[in-house]
C-alpha cells in the first residue's frame, strides 16, 4: 500500500478506500497479513449454450413486448407515453424526510408477516371498505397482477382481457402460462354481449378488467354495464381481477367506487397500487380478495417472495397517514387536468389527421386513432429517433391490432414538453 | 371542528390531526365546504364463497408448510430454528445512516432497469465472476427460486430436489406447478447414483441443489460430486439451480467456490441473497444465468415485477462497496462459531438421545435425529408452547420423514439463549 501510495502520490487514506472498492468488485483480493494481490481472472473455453433451447422448450412471455414495459427512452427524450408521473409532481420532499425517518426505525430491517404489516394493511382496507384480514401486501401492481393471475387460473386455463388492454397485463398472463381471449371494449368499457359470449365459449374463470380510466383508453365502466359484468361473473362462477390502478388519478369529478364494492360473494379480486400516485420508485400496491381465494392468495404469497420490504412498507404507512397524502392527490388532480388539456388541444389543432378515442376524466393515458394503413411500429420508431416517446398501439393488442393507433400519456411530460413532442410528432406524420 | 375542539378540550390543530387520521382510515369523509362527515358503512349480506371452491380447482401450494415459513413466534420465544440472523448480528447502526442517506438520493425514487441497477449488477457480479450482463435483481432470495424454476421448468414438469431440502423450495416448486421428486443426501451432499436414476425415470430438466452448508443439514457437496453433478447435468440436459444462500455464512475455512464457477456451458443458475448474512429486512437477492436461460429470465423479470424497490437497490450497494462489510463478515463468522458450539455442547450435554446429523462448517442450521417413534409434530409444539421454536423436521421432505428429525437454528438466539432452549427442550423429551 505504501508503494501505490508513492506511485500515485496519493494518502493513504485514498489508497485504501481504491483497494476496498476494487476488492468488492473482485479486482483485488485482500490476503490478510500479505496484503493485496490482483485476483486471477479465469480462461474460459467458447461457452455452448445450445442445449438450453431443448431444455427450455417454448418461450410464454413475448421478450419484444416485455422489452417495452416501463421503458423510458433516455433522459433526453421527451415521455409522451409512460405509466408513471413526472419526477415534479411527486411529492420529493415528503419522500426524502418519510424515507430517511423510516431508514432509522429498527422495524424497517425486520421482517413484516407475508400478508404485509398490518397498520398498512388497516389503512388500505379502510380505502376500500375491506376486512385488513383481506388485504395483502404485494410489491407494485405488476406483481399484484401476476400473482393474482397465477393463483386464481391453472397454467393453460384461460383468462378474458378487454381489448385494447394493459401490456403488462397481457405479459402477466403469458408469464403465468394463460391463454388470452379478448373482448373489445368501448368508451363505456368492455362490451358485455361479447363478453357473455367468450365467457360461454372459451368456460374462462378469470376475467381481467380496469374499470376506472382504462389504459390505454381512459374509458370508465358504466353504471349499467357494472351490474351487468357483476351478473356474468356471479353467473360463470367467474372471478373478476379489478386492476384499480388508477384510483387516485381522478381528473373529472369524483373516481367510480371499486368494483370490489358492489360485489357480496367474493368474485372480485382487486389490485390495486401507490406507485402510480405515489412515486415509481414505492414499489407497492396490494390485492384485496375475500373467501377461500383470499386463504390461496395468502399461502402461495409466502412461496413467491416471503414479504415486501419492510421499509418501504414504513414509507407507505407514514404517507398514507400524513395529511401531505390528501394534499398531494388534490394538486395532482389540477396539475393532470391542465396537461390533459393541453395534450388534447395541441394535438387537435397540429395532428389532423389523429382522432382522440375519448377525453379521459381521469388516468394518465389518451388512445388515438391514426388514418387508415398509418404503420405504428414505423412512426414510434421514429418519433424515437426523433426524441420523442410515444406508445405504438400495437402492443395493447393480444393480436393483430384493428386499426392503427397511439397511446399518449399526459403524466410524465410538462405541458410545454407536450406541445412540443406533438409539434415533433406532427413532422413525422406530415 | 369548532364543536369537537370544544367538547374535547383540545386544540384545532390536535382535532385537524385526529381528524385527517380518522379520514385517512375511511371513517369519516370530508366534504369540502361542507365539513366532515362520518362515512357510512355499507350492510352486507352474509356472503356466499361456496362457488369459488370450484372456480379454483386443487390448491397448489400447502398452506400449512406455508404458514410456517418464516415464522417467528412471539418476541418472547427463544429461537431456535429460524432462517434469519438475530438483531445483535446484524449492521444495525449501518443501515440507519445507509438507509437515510440512501432515501435522499432521487435515485432511490426513480425505477431501475427490469434486470437492476447497473452499479449493483456490476458488484455482485464481481463476486460470482460473472458478466454483469447475466445479473439479475430480484428481492430476496425466496423470489429468485420460485422465478428461476418457474422461468426455467414448465408447469407440471418434475424438478429433483435433494432430501431433505429447504421448505421454502418446495414450496416455490410448488407454486409454479411442478412435480418434485427427491433424491437422498448425506453429509457430502446429493447422492450422486440416485441423482442419475432420478433424472433417467423422470427425464427431469431442472436439479435444485444447496452445494454449500445445505438447509438443514449443513452438508457440503464433496468437490468429487459436484465435478460428478455437472456431468450429469450435461448428459441430461438439465438445469442446476444453485442456492448459493450461504455463501457468506461461513464458519471453518472458505466457503467452497459457487457451482456456476466451474460450468462453462451455463447449466448452472445461481440464486444469491443479502436477507441472510446482512439483514433479513433487506429483501434483495440476484438470479446469475447465462445464454438464453439468462434471456428467458430477463424478459419474465418484466412481467413478473417491474424492478426491485430501488431504495433497497440502492442501500444494498452502498453496503456491499463499504468497508463495512468485510468487517461485518469476520465478526459475523467469530460469532456463528461460537453460537455453534455452545448449541452442539449443549445438545450433546443435554439431550442423550439426540443424534447431530454432521456439525456444519457453515450456515446456520444443524440437523438432528431423534430416536425411532419420537414425533416431532407434537415436540416442536409442546416446545412453542413452553417458549422455544424447534424446527419439525417433517416440513423438509416432500413427502413423509424417514426417521424423526429436528432443525436447530444458532444464527437467531443468544449463546445464552441456546443453552437455556436447549434445557427445556431437555423437559420435553424427558
Amino acid at each position: 500500500m505504501r508503494e501505490l501510495s508513492k506511485e500515485f502520490q496519493a494518502s493513504a487514506a485514498t489508497v485504501s478506500a481504491a483497494l476496498s472498492e476494487l476488492s468488492a468488485l473482485g479486482i483485488v483480493r485482500p490476503e490478510p497479513g500479505r496484503g493485496t494481490f490482483v485476483a486471477e481472472r479465469r480462461q474460459l473455453a467458447e461457452p455452448d449454450f445450445a442445449w438450453q433451447s431443448q431444455a427450455l422448450g417454448p418461450a410464454r412471455v413475448d421478450a419484444d413486448r416485455a422489452s417495452r414495459l416501463g421503458g423510458y427512452g433516455t433522459p433526453d427524450h421527451i415521455p409522451l407515453s409512460w405509466g408513471y408521473l413526472a419526477p415534479e409532481l411527486l411529492p420529493t420532499e415528503e419522500f426524502h424526510r418519510i424515507g430517511s425517518r423510516a431508514a432509522k426505525n429498527n422495524r424497517a430491517w425486520m421482517m413484516t408477516p407475508p400478508a404485509g404489516s398490518p397498520e398498512l394493511r388497516r389503512v388500505l382496507a379502510a380505502e376500500y371498505r375491506a376486512d385488513p384480514g383481506d388485504v395483502l401486501i404485494v410489491s407494485g401492481g405488476q406483481q399484484g397482477l401476476v400473482f393474482t393471475m397465477r393463483t386464481l387460473a391453472e397454467p393453460g386455463s384461460t383468462v378474458i382481457t378487454e381489448s385494447p388492454s394493459y401490456p403488462g397485463a397481457i405479459l402477466a398472463a403469458q408469464s403465468a402460462g394463460l391463454t388470452i381471449a379478448s373482448v373489445p371494449a368501448d368508451n363505456d368499457g368492455v362490451i358485455v354481449e361479447r363478453l357473455a359470449d367468450e365467457l360461454e365459449r372459451t368456460r374462462a374463470r378469470v376475467i381481467y378488467l380496469q374499470p376506472s380510466y382504462a389504459n390505454p383508453t381512459g374509458a370508465v365502466l358504466s353504471p349499467e354495464r357494472r351490474t351487468q359484468v357483476l351478473d356474468l361473473a356471479a353467473q360463470h362462477g367467474a372471478f373478476i381481477i379489478e386492476d384499480d390502478w388508477a384510483r387516485n388519478l381522478g381528473i373529472d369529478g369524483r373516481t367510480p367506487p371499486p368494483l370490489i364494492a358492489e360485489d357480496p360473494n367474493g368474485h372480485v379480486v382487486t389490485v390495486t397500487t401507490l406507485s402510480k400516485p405515489a412515486s415509481p420508485g414505492l414499489r407497492l400496491g396490494a390485492v384485496i380478495a375475500r373467501g377461500p381465494a383470499g386463504d390461496r392468495l395468502r399461502a402461495s404469497r409466502t412461496a413467491d417472495d416471503l414479504c415486501v420490504a419492510p421499509m418501504v412498507q414504513e414509507i407507505a404507512l407514514s404517507l398514507l397517514t400524513s395529511n401531505i397524502w390528501p394534499r398531494h392527490l388534490k394538486h395532482l388532480s389540477a396539475e393532470l387536468a391542465e396537461r390533459r388539456d393541453v395534450l388534447t388541444a395541441t394535438i387537435r389543432q397540429t395532428l389532423p389527421s389523429v382522432r382522440i378515442q375519448g377525453v379521459p376524466s381521469g388516468g394518465i393515458h389518451l388512445w388515438a386513432r391514426l388514418p387508415h394503413g398509418a404503420n405504428t411500429r414505423q412512426i414510434s420508431a421514429d418519433a424515437y429517433t426523433a426524441g420523442v416517446l410515444v406508445g405504438d398501439g400495437r402492443h395493447f393488442f393480444v393480436n393483430e391490432p384493428p386499426a392503427p393507433f397511439l397511446r399518449f400519456s399526459y403524466g410524465a411530460a410538462t405541458p410545454a414538453q407536450i406541445t412540443q413532442g406533438i409539434r415533433q410528432l406532427a413532422q413525422i406524420l406530415a
